[in-house]
C-alpha cells in the first residue's frame, strides 16, 4: 500500500508531526480505511529518505491515539472503530492497574450534582482548591526580564488601541503553538485574544446568538459556563456524562444548537472524551447544523501519552469554537486567553471583540507572544509538568495508603482528579465540611466550580486540585482527612 | 440664616470641600431655597473657627458650578433656576468672547449625523484621530519603576484569580479621586474595575437588561455606546442634543427606561450638559423608574473652571450608573477603566463581572493603584492638562488666523473639539476625503466614532483629536488644509 504523503523539510513541523498529520486526514477522510495495512516503517523510512525512527514515532501517536492498530508481526492496521481504552482515563499505568476499573461502565451516566458554584471566602491552611496553578511554578524571572524591557523603549503601545482581536505576535504564537501541540491547523486571523477562558466563552456564546435557538450542555458541568448560558434566553437541555465523556447517544435531536463540552479534561469529573465519541458530536453537529464550544481549559498538563487531537483539530474549524487559556499554564493574574473561530466568523469575531471590550492590555499581551515565541513557554510547560505530576503521584500513593483501593478519575491531565467514595462513607459535603474545620480544602462538586442542571446525581465525588501544594503538605492532608473519616465512621458505629 | 454644616478636620475631605459639598446638598434637597442667602464668608468662618479663605473658596465654587450667585454687596443667594451659561461651553473667555455665541440656539437640536463607525486603515501623516492621547505623555518612568518593583517580589498574584470586581487597592483609589474631583460619594464597593470604558458599558447593560424596556440615547452618540443598544431585542429612543446637552424635553415618557449620556463632553460634539437638564434628566429617571448611564470619558482634562459634578455626585447614586476609563487619561493600552453602580446593584455587578471576565489583569490594577495612591495621578493630569491646553489653543489660534469667525464646540475639555464649518464650505466628510489624499486626518462626525440613529442631521462638523500632535504639526496642518479648502473653492467657481 503506497501512502500519499507530501513530506518537507522546510516546514515548521517536524517530521513525524508531518507524518502523523497526514495519515490521520487520510483516516479521517476515508481514503485509508479500517483493515488497511500501514506500509512498513523501513519502507516508508526509505521512500521519503527520512530515519526510521521518525516513522516509528508517527506511528507510535498514531496507535496511541487510537486510529491504527499494531498486530504482532503482521503489521499496523486502521482500526475498525476507533479503540476508545486508550483516549479514556489512561492513568499512571502501574497505578491504575492496582486502582481496579474505572469509575463507571461505559454507557452509565457517571454523575450529575445539584449545587451552585463555591469558593472565594477565607482559605483553608492546606487548600485542593480546584484550577489553582503553583504560584512558585511562575516564571518570574523570565517575565520580569520581558516585561522591564518592554516598559524600557517609551513606545506608543502604552497609550494606542490595539488591534482588538489580539496583538498580532500573539495571535501568530498562539496559532503555531496549537499547530504543534493540539494538531490544530488554524490562522492567526481565527484567533481572538480574550480575558482568561470566561471572556472567551462569552464571545462564543454572544457571536453564536443569532444562530443558535437551543443550548446543550454537558451535565455536570463547568460553573463559568452554565453562567452564561442561563442569562441566555434559550432552551438548555442537559446531557449526561459516562466514563467516555459526554453521552453522544444522548445528544436532542435540534436543529441549530450550540454544546458545550470539554472533551480534554471533563470538567469536573476529569474523564477523556473517546474520540468514537468526538467523531460522534462532530456528526451530529454537521446533521443539525449546531456548533460546538470546545473548552481546553487544561490540556497543556498531560502526563501521560501524547496529547489527544483536539476536537477542533478534527474538525478542522467549521463547526468547533475552540476556547483556551493561560489561567492554569501560566498565570491567573494575566487573565489571557483566548478563541479560535471558525474562519468565516472571524470577522464578526473581531468586530464583537471590539464592541465587548475592545482588546486586552498591550504589556501582557507582548510579554506572552515573547514568551511562547522563544521557546520559554515550552520550557514552562515541561517543567511544570515535571512538578504537577510529582504532586499528583504523591496525592493518589497517599490516599492508596490510606484507603483501600480508591476509585480516581481524570488523574491523567490537568490541575485536579477525583475520589470517588466508597459505599458507607459520608457524603463528599459532609467530608468537605468535616476537613475544613480541621484547616483542610477539599471538595464537592457543588463548591468545587461544578454546577449540575438536573439535580439527580451521586454525592460521592471529591475534588483534589494539587497543583498548588507541596508533596509534603499533600501528605500531611491526607492523613488527617484519614484521622478526620475514622473518627467520624467510629462516633457513627458507637 | 445659620447653615446646618459639620466639618471634619480629619477628614480626608478638604474643608472647603466639606462646606461645598454640604451646602450644595441643601440646595439639592430643597432645605436652601431658591432666593435664600448664604451667610456672610467672614461669619461662617467665625462660626467653624476656619479660615475666611476656606469658605470663599467654597462660595466661589458654588458660584462657579451655578448653584448660588453673588448680588453686589448684598449677598450671595440661592439661585432661582441653577443658571446654565456657567456650565455651558465656557471655553477659553478670550478665546470664546471673539469667537461669538455657541454654535446653536439653546434648544434648537444641534446635529445628528448618518454614519458608522470608522478608522483603523493606516493613518495619516498629521492624523487628529479623535480620542487618542499623546504617546510622549505617558508617565514612563515612573510605570516601570512601579511594575518592575511588583514583578521584583514572587508573589502569588500573578497566579491567583483576583476579586472579579477588581483589586481592592484600586477600587479604594478610584474612589478617593471621585471623591475629590467629581463630587461623588461612593464607596469601595461600588466602584468594578473594567476592561477600559466600553467594558463598562457592557456591564451595565448586562446589569440593566432584566430592569429596561426601553433604551434611550443622545443622538448622535458614541459609536462604542449604539453597538451594544442595537446589540439588544429592545426599542430604541434616539434623543436630540441641542448647545446644552440632550433635549430633556424630548425624553420618552416610557417607564423602565435605560439611557446613555455623556454629560461633561457630550461625544462627538463637545457639548457640555447644563446644571437644569442635569437635574430634568434626574427627575425623569425618578418619575419614570428609568437609569441612567453616565459615560465621563475624557473628563479628567477641564481647561477652565473646577471640574463640573458628575449626575452620579448629583444623584448620590441610587439611579446612575457612571462609567469612567484611563484611556485617555494613562492609556489605552492597558486596558481599564471602571463602572460605578448604584450600592443595590454591587453584589450583583460583581458577579456579572465575574461572568463576563472574571476579572482584569493583576499588574496593570496594582501598578494603576499605587500611581493614584501616591499622588503621580494627579501630578501626570496637571501636566498633561497644560500640553494639551497648549495643543487645543495652537488649534484654535491657527483655525482663527485661517478661517474667519470659525464657530468651534467642545473645547472646553477633553481631547477634541468641533468646528462646524461655514456655509458655503463643502461638506465635513468631503473636506476629510481630499485632507486625507494630502496626509492630514479630520474627521467627518461619521467617520470619527459617532453613530447617528435618524440621519436626519447637517453634515458641516469637523472633528480634530488635538492632543497627541505637537503645536508645530498642528499649525502645518491647518495651513495645508486651508491651502486645500481655498483650491476646492476656487475649483468650484471657476
Amino acid at each position: 500500500m503506497e501512502l500519499a504523503l507530501t513530506l518537507h523539510a522546510s516546514s515548521d513541523k517536524s517530521l513525524q508531526a508531518q507524518i502523523f498529520d497526514q495519515v490521520r486526514s487520510l483516516i479521517l477522510d476515508g481514503r485509508l480505511q479500517a483493515g488497511m495495512s500501514l506500509p512498513p516503517t523501513r519502507l516508508l523510512a526509505e521512500r521519503f529518505q527520512v530515519s526510521r525512527n521518525t516513522v516509528v514515532i508517527a506511528y507510535e501517536r498514531l496507535v496511541a491515539e487510537g486510529y491504527v492498530e499494531a498486530r504482532g508481526t503482521s503489521g499496523v492496521f486502521v482500526t475498525e472503530i476507533p479503540p476508545d481504552d486508550l483516549l479514556l482515563i489512561s492513568g499512571p499505568r502501574e497505578l491504575l492497574r492496582s486502582n481496579g476499573p474505572v469509575p463507571a461502565q461505559a454507557g452509565e451516566p457517571l454523575l450529575c450534582f445539584a449545587g451552585s458554584p463555591g469558593g472565594g471566602e477565607d482559605r483553608p491552611t492546606i487548600d485542593f482548591w480546584v484550577g489553582r496553578s503553583a504560584a512558585s511554578g511562575f516564571p518570574f524571572r523570565v517575565w520580569r526580564r520581558i516585561a522591564t524591557k518592554l516598559l524600557s523603549g517609551e513606545s506608543q503601545y502604552l497609550t494606542d488601541y490595539c488591534d482588538p482581536a489580539g496583538l498580532p505576535q500573539l495571535r501568530k504564537a498562539i496559532a503555531d503553538h496549537l499547530g504543534r501541540t493540539r494538531g490544530m491547523q488554524v490562522t492567526t486571523e481565527q484567533i481572538i485574544v480574550t480575558a482568561g477562558g470566561q471572556d472567551a466563552l462569552n464571545l462564543v456564546m454572544n457571536l453564536m446568538r443569532g444562530h443558535t435557538e437551543h443550548l446543550c450542555i454537558e451535565n455536570p458541568c463547568y460553573a463559568g459556563a452554565s453562567m452564561i448560558f442561563q442569562a441566555e434566553q434559550l432552551p438548555i437541555e442537559p446531557v449526561p456524562v459516562d466514563s467516555e465523556g459526554i453521552r453522544t447517544d444522548s445528544l436532542p435531536n435540534k436543529r441549530r444548537s450550540l454544546i458545550y463540552v470539554t472533551p480534554s479534561h471533563q470538567y469536573p469529573t476529569g474523564v477523556v472524551m473517546s474520540l468514537s465519541r468526538r467523531l460522534a458530536l462532530l456528526r451530529w453537529a454537521d446533521e443539525t447544523d449546531s456548533y460546538i464550544m470546545e473548552d481546553d481549559y487544561d490540556s497543556d498538563f498531560r502526563y501521560d501519552g501524547p496529547p489527544l487531537t483536539a476536537l477542533s483539530g478534527l474538525d478542522r474549524g467549521r463547526r468547533v469554537f475552540y476556547v483556551g487559556t493561560f489561567s492554569k499554564s501560566v498565570g491567573a493574574g494575566l487573565r489571557l486567553g483566548f478563541a479560535v473561530v471558525p474562519r468565516i466568523f472571524s470577522d464578526d469575531a473581531r468586530m464583537l471583540k471590539a464592541r465587548m471590550s475592545n482588546g486586552q492590555s498591550w504589556l501582557e499581551q507582548c510579554a506572552l507572544a515573547e514568551f511562547i515565541s522563544d521557546g520559554h513557554f515550552d520550557r514552562h510547560i515541561r517543567k511544570l509538568r515535571q512538578l504537577y505530576k510529582s504532586r499528583r503521584d504523591a496525592l493518589i500513593t497517599a490516599l492508596r495508603k490510606r484507603f483501600r483501593d480508591p476509585v480516581i478519575s481524570g488523574q491523567d491531565s490537568g490541575l485536579h482528579l477525583v475520589w470517588r467514595l466508597p459505599k458507607g462513607m459520608p457524603n463528599a459535603l459532609t467530608i468537605q465540611m468535616k476537613a475544613r474545620a480541621a484547616g483542610i480544602g477539599v471538595y464537592a462538586l457543588s463548591s468545587g466550580g461544578a454546577f449540575d442542571f438536573d439535580g439527580t446525581a451521586p454525592d460521592d465525588m471529591l475534588m483534589f486540585g494539587y497543583a498548588s501544594l507541596t508533596e509534603n503538605k499533600i501528605v500531611e492532608s491526607i492523613e488527617k482527612l484519614h484521622a478526620i473519616l475514622r473518627a467520624m465512621s467510629s462516633a457513627g458505629s458507637r
